[in-house]
């Protein structure tokens, strides 16, 4: 079973736009089984449409389209499609009205002959009902390809890809797959592959193991088994089981989670709260822990001390402390973690200061220089790492290091 | 002139990561005048990579590819490229040579046969020096067509595209293009469309007009002249002038300007210097300011008051004022920023309080209500604004709505 992602849009082709769209497909399409074999991008004409359409064809038994839906463009991409598959005649979708009708009457908008036409659809496709706009979704049928269109607003098409990923799963009577995700921080993925190899060797064939490595979340392992028995399930937790042994707490979490993620759930079943006192990472950590919805459970807040006054008047950092070590160093990190904790009153604390760059290194403390420290009611730990990235990489990567460093902290404390 | 983009990898394929190399290369073709047909994205094999260049050869002028270099996958674009280049033997590129040997240097790793290849290059290609790491680009010219080759890693591929640049512009004597682009915030693109109509309809023809909205920093307006001549600077800049009257303080800069920049520019004339008091933004303020190189210089600090208790220990609101109005209410945001202003010392502070949801909302103040306040020598302003999307737009877009406050109480000042 093979897909193909086509993305419609000039604002992608002139670059103004980033194309999100396949990656999520294509990782959405992988969980089922159903391998992409190319992603095309091309401008919103009839020509280049048409064309990506039957060349898609001869690739692929299963295209997925989005964008060149709405009025800005003339609805482009659904006129091709009822070209391409020679529909007869136009459809009022009944329930797809409804919803026009709902966020026109929400936005304050009359409905018109515009907006009227987004319910209108080809007699060759079923409708997908969005939730979220006006542009439905469409599944064809053509030529033995299913053909399936979506709009290009990502949180439109996120919405309509569940009720597609369940009618491919049916349509094709695929079998079904069985995933389970493992997330680690700490070890690179080499060391890691070599870590694992002979526990790696020693998985039962059938069980699919892949690295799949980001620069602010570690390595994620996923298990995948195709056509799972009624053992399948005991048979990845034993696999999972020795893997926790060799890895131990390199292991934070499972599926999606994130070190935020880890460290908001810990703080929770604790009933603990975290502080934040940050220098070179200037916000960035309370910013990963505040995208959480439910966060303030636990997260009473942070100072940011870019300036040596405010590590003083805010933390309570000696001068002379910032004087004798400089505001990168081991001692500083430590009395802002306390600092930070003291002032907000919370059970952890957690502070970095460091040279991100370009600007600011020596001799002796290059650029990438980054001391972390985290207080907690047993005291406080610190270390210092040298990075090598830009600016932007060097804030990212010592935020999750702090995060890594707290959670193990808590993750102590038992 | 028409160009094709190909991207190779099956991380790509698979959606472990997206794609942000294709909209980087458009992007700076675009700027010289060279249009993108299509983005293409296959997997690492020598027939995808082949069938994709045989395809971009029958569309295209000039095929841009990224990636598939590089020991773990063999080298497989290179060595598909020599095969459909015609290659009779492979050169030692001693530039390349050399950096490669300095790179293992630095990473304490032996040189060996394996990364000793990567100098080696098909005799159909000239070298583009690749100082950021161990795989160099390639140009090949062949069959009428120009194919560059180069690493995928985003940043080694960005260091060589100036150089790509501009020898396209000399390859294809294309014409000069004289660009100029005007930063605004404030006003959506279909509002300013209509404001600029105008405007637009008097602007000699010579000089081309594109809008680009982003979500984070406004709506960019690009003028673009072709074969410019020594007047057409004067003539822009006559235009400008005209939109400046227009927009007034909707424009906050020019070229790649952001909100921080644009602040950080206002700030440092001013030798000024500006403080963060968040609630609902998390840190995302602070976080922009510091992402800025340089940014020490006019930002001291600042306070995520996340919980109530640290909004009146740290920033000093009444905790009555809390009772009364709320956390989220204009008279708290207000003694934030001046609290903030106070304890960092700043000329300036900024301080935002909001829902920005799923939870916390109530009839009175649904999700999506945003209160800001900016403190200055001159006392505090402040407003309250209602959003309507999910948590992560919220609060985003709040801190861009509270940046751009910012830099309109700095503009006001003098």
């Amino acid at each position: 079973m093979q897909a193909q992602i086509i993305t419609i849009g000039d604002e992608i082709l002139i670059g103004q736009i980033v194309d999100t769209n396949s990656a999520y497909i294509a990782e959405r399409l992988n969980s089922i089984g159903i391998r992409v074999g190319q992603m095309l991008s091309v401008g919103d004409t009839r020509q280049a449409i048409f064309d990506a359409l039957q060349q898609a064809c001869t690739r692929a038994d299963v295209i997925v389209v989005t964008g060149g839906l709405g009025p800005t463009n003339d609805d482009i991409t659904k006129h091709t499609l009822a070209e391409f598959t020679d529909a007869k005649t136009w459809v009022q979708h009944q329930a797809s009205l409804e919803i026009i009708e709902s966020i026109a009457q929400r936005r304050g908008l009359p409905m018109n002959e515009q907006n009227r036409n987004q319910a209108m659809l080809p007699d060759t496709c079923e409708a997908l009902l969005n939730r979220l706009g006006t542009a439905p979704g469409m599944w064809f049928e053509h030529g033995g390809k299913i053909i399936i269109s979506m709009p290009g607003v990502p949180f439109e098409m996120q919405g309509l890809m569940d009720e597609v990923i369940s009618r491919l799963q049916k349509r094709f009577a695929l079998p079904p797959i069985y995933h389970r995700t493992i997330a680690t921080y700490g070890l690179a993925e080499s060391i890691l592959a070599e870590k694992l190899a002979e526990w790696e060797r020693a998985l039962p064939e059938y069980i699919h193991l892949a690295y799949l490595p980001n620069p602010l979340s570690g390595v994620r392992l996923r298990f995948s088994v195709y056509n799972p028995e009624p053992t399948t399930e005991a048979e990845v937790e034993q696999a999972v089981v020795a893997l926790r042994t060799l890895l131990g707490q390199h292991i934070y979490g499972e599926g999606t989670d994130t070190l935020a993620t880890a460290v908001g759930r810990l703080l929770r079943e604790r009933r603990a709260t975290v502080s934040t006192a940050e220098s070179c990472t200037g916000g960035k950590i309370a910013s990963l822990l505040t995208a959480i919805a439910g966060s303030s459970a636990y997260f009473k807040g942070g100072v940011v001390a870019y300036d040596n006054s405010v590590k003083s008047t805010l933390l309570n950092v000696s001068p002379e402390t910032i004087e004798k070590h400089g505001a990168v160093s081991l001692p500083v990190v430590e009395q802002m973690a306390e600092g930070a904790r003291h002032a907000l009153q919370t059970d952890y604390a957690v502070a970095v200061s460091g040279i991100a760059g370009p600007g600011g290194g020596t001799p002796e403390k290059p650029v990438g220089t980054v001391c972390i420290a985290v207080a907690s009611p047993r005291g406080v730990v610190s270390q210092q790492v040298q990075l090598t990235g830009d600016r932007l990489r060097n804030i990212d990567r010592s935020a999750a290091m702090a995060l890594n460093m707290l959670r193990l902290q808590i993750v102590i404390s038992d």
